[in-house]
């Protein structure tokens, strides 16, 4: 006879020990009552640390961060119903950022869905196109060959999670009543996947010898944006630009702007002086990684019709939204790297990086002696953050102002971001879900609606060494640089200022808090924070002031930087 | 030459008239920059009542909210990337609750799409089959046969919104950049489109006669769930009741326990007296709307093997998840009460109701001398609603308290809940939603992780008269009834208490706070509260007590109701 709950308790506990022998660590698990089972194994399984999060959205930005902690696949389980749907936005910035996740939705089986039986809906394919794989489990079976394809189904799930591009993968997992036996319980025991082995993808030495020589001696420009990076590519890269005597345009997001593999070659302030007019036009183009967030470099890259633009990739993705890549280059960055830098055979002239270095230095000078408040924020976080130190970068004008003014430095600093829908989503639970991996000291840099947005995260900070700054510009200050911000209804339609004091949150989830000035008042109290426990500090940001410096700022870069 | 600008503005104003002109009145927007055309139609038209929430989950949920009010379509508007994806809860239960929306979100054009544009993803079908249509609209055309189809869509995408059977429409709308034009902006008119008329679905005279002759005499019971149902409905179907000396069983979410159409065979405390050995075996059962909350019910259901089981459905759903249905009608609830009522020749013997309204006369007097807390905060709560009040409960034990102890009542009170999937999210906003459609007074009736779930739609309730009440028995008390309650993991995996001070919330939010026993000091608060204005009045729960007389309330209904 069918034991039922028997079944469910060692079918669960198969797909988690799975996971776990197939490298996953970490589960975030929101209460259920479908889910019992998944969540029970997961508690339970010695090679699991496990999370719990009420709210599921932000369960899986707290999963996300996780998994961007090391990346590695992180799992997350809910019950039927609304509950998985909430998932979805972190599931669309783990699909375009490439974070891999594994998702176990509880669900009802067949003879309960479409018949208008309680918390049961549609969950096949819930995610569309934005999971790398989906797979609609049978019900709970205690047969040993079943538990023996489900062992492999789980190992081919993570691999599907993790390779030729991470991302998410959805299971979903019907489970019949009774969920749980009584006494006593199956005998539950761990056993081995089958390992994976990955590639290292490398051009034809034809092919690579052929490249090597078109870049050899000529005035290229190298540029990297966000991008899930292997541990040798800056090393690698750095060597590569070293051999070429090329710059290195690098989004805060390509983690190459602070750490002692830095040389020379890495350059932080493109925002301003290719606004110049003299900004010279480069013999060709390297682009790795997602196109850089600044919009200046987009135009100039825009502006270079002719010129070659080879992208690397390996992830199968065409990250070209300009339409000027003339060759991609279906290859491990860092592999590519080492593998070029051993055949070019002649540098730039040396006048070339000098020129851009020169405009590199003028750019540091522009914003003085009046920067933006941001950019003194910003510079206070790079100067106070302590080496090893991680700063998660909110979306909108945070990640633009870090990227104008963060500069560069020898001190180890990680940032990371969700810059795969680039949304002000999920990004206090992002933040968190980094610390709960390690990454501490961890510093957030918001805005007021970002902070608002996934205000319900904060209920995992609870126990983490974690500091959230927000920049309350009291709304979306990025719209004032938009057309929109002559309508008369800009302030309600588009700035939409929240109007909350946020020391109140700060006292609902038991954070310390802080409102200051951008200046002196930030400096002492993220020095304070920084001691450790969750912190919020708030710094007022006059919003007319902030736009009037940064407009200053733009307009000086615009001429006669080179 | 193509004025991109130009036919922005021209497409979305011509899209949200046309949506007006179907019967459109309310927006909701979230800020964006692609979305800009779209939400400026909405702003500027006046036709529409446009709305403003920075988080999209609490968007579409206030959006259910105000398309519950009065059962018309409520439009969303958001711009490109992960923000549509946080509608997906309030669609999936505006799917499965049969409510309106219409989802309009911005997205990149064609050009922008996978190729790693910025807040690019792919939105097609974005909703799967949690909608009742997905249109793609092209870019932005200002011909004048392409504004016509546009409106034609737009009023094609109503009428797909509301029949057969209500629900969400999605439509995509890229959008080119510049998307504001400079002046002189295009003149704007509105214009009509095509109305639709809609059937009244009968039953042929022949198969009505038939039923009804099977219905006359016997000892029937009329089970009346969760619908959206006519305002003809309970009228129609307290006269068919009568004629037919049947008792009705009424979820509380069906609307019939108060208010003065309802007569004596309405009955509200089967959730009781049906646990009783005693209860009698109908000759048949004719159903309306969804499943009743009531497990007891359900059971009793399930036993009823061989007798005949009549579902009134005109949706094209099946909601019988029993499988215990022996026919569908496809007919609408209100006509064919009345097509039955003139019918029916012969009434149940009048032991057959009066057996029942015992029964429910002992079920209430079970609950004394020591009723669980929440019986007494449901008793207060529909003692202290002023007529024409709205109450809207929250799911978990919420709902099911106060199907167990609502009683009825002449006074009309309307009750609301969103049990389409019956999730623990969303239900701050769609009460607020409710009481911005002008369903007030509003008391919001919600346990403690309900509230939580949704706390960032409480930045809508500044100008409203809401009163939300909070159950706070210290995280999933539902769980306390399952076999989840024995495991030790059970508080942190499945309990979950969250260990906020929600005062802080209310400080946050500007709503006054009253933390309260659930006796005299739930009612003073209530009182004050109803006075107007946003309130928090917080009930603290005894949970072990709650546990244990629900236990004893179950225990005494289980012998000699009949």
């Amino acid at each position: 006879m069918t034991d039922t709950a028997r079944d469910n308790v060692l079918w669960a506990w198969t797909l988690i020990d799975a996971l776990a022998a197939s490298g996953v660590v970490h589960a975030v698990i929101s209460p259920g009552s479908r889910s019992t089972p998944l969540a029970l194994a997961c508690l339970r399984h010695p090679g699991i640390i496990a999370s719990i999060q009420v709210d599921e959205r932000s369960a899986a930005f707290f999963a996300l961060g996780l998994a961007k902690a090391r990346h590695q696949p992180v799992v997350l389980v809910c019950t039927s119903g609304s509950a998985p749907a909430h998932w979805y936005p972190a599931v669309i910035e783990a699909d375009m950022g490439g974070t891999p996740l594994i998702l176990l939705s509880a669900d009802r089986p067949p003879e309960l869905r479409g018949c208008g039986a309680n918390q049961a809906t549609d969950q096949n394919n819930l995610f569309g196109s934005h999971v790398r794989a989906f797979h609609e489990l049978p019900c709970a079976d205690g047969d040993p060959d079943m538990l023996r394809w489900l062992r492999a189904l789980a190992a081919q799930a993570v691999d599907q999670g993790c390779w030729p591009l991470a991302g998410p993968v959805h299971l979903n997992v019907p489970l019949r009543e009774p969920l749980l036996p009584d006494r006593p319980w199956p005998a539950l025991q761990a056993a081995p996947v089958a390992a994976v082995c990955y590639p290292v993808m490398t051009l034809s030495p034809d092919a690579a010898h052929s490249l090597a020589g078109e870049l050899s001696g000529g005035r290229g420009l190298i540029v990297c944006g966000a991008g899930v990076f292997s541990s040798e590519f800056p090393a690698a890269l750095m060597d590569l630009a070293h051999r070429l005597a090329c710059p290195v345009l690098a989004d805060p997001l390509a983690n190459l702007r602070f750490g002692a593999h830095r040389n020379n070659t890495v350059l932080s302030r493109y925002d301003a002086f290719l606004r110049a007019a003299d900004a010279p036009r480069p013999d060709w183009v390297l682009r790795f990684g997602a196109m850089p967030v600044s919009k200046s470099l987009q135009r100039f890259l825009d502006g270079l019709a002719g010129v070659p633009q080879l992208l690397v990739d390996c992830g199968g993705r065409w990250l070209d939204p300009l339409h000027r890549a003339s060759r991609l280059l279906r290859a491990d960055p860092a592999a590519l790297c080492r593998q070029l830098s051993e055949l070019v055979e002649r540098a730039a002239p040396p006048s070339w990086l000098a020129a851009f270095k020169a405009a590199e230095h003028r750019a540091a000078q522009l914003a003085e002696p009046e920067p933006p408040p941001e950019a003194e924020v910003v510079r206070t976080l790079i100067d106070l953050l302590p080496a090893g130190a991680t700063l998660f970068c909110g979306n909108s004008m945070a990640i633009r102002d870090l990227d104008a003014y963060s500069g560069c430095g020898d001190k180890a600093l990680r940032i990371a971001g969700n810059r795969g829908a680039s949304g002000i989503d999920g990004n206090v639970s992002t933040a968190l879900g980094l610390a709960a991996a390690g990454a501490t000291p961890l510093v957030a840099l918001l805005g007021d609606l970002a902070f608002y947005h996934d205000m319900n995260g904060l209920a995992a900070a609870r126990g983490l060494d974690a500091v959230f700054v927000v920049l309350n510009n009291g709304g979306g200050g990025i719209f004032e640089y938009l057309p929109q911000a002559g309508l008369e209804e800009f302030e309600r339609g588009w700035l939409t200022p929240l109007e909350l004091d946020f020391s109140h949150a700060a006292a609902l989830y038991g954070l310390s808090y802080a409102k200051v000035d951008h200046g002196a008042g930030f400096c002492a109290a993220l020095a304070v924070a920084l001691k450790g426990g969750a912190h919020l500090v708030e710094v007022s940001i006059d919003r007319a002031n902030s736009v009037a410096r940064h407009r200053a700022y733009w307009e000086a870069a615009g001429e006669n930087m080179f």
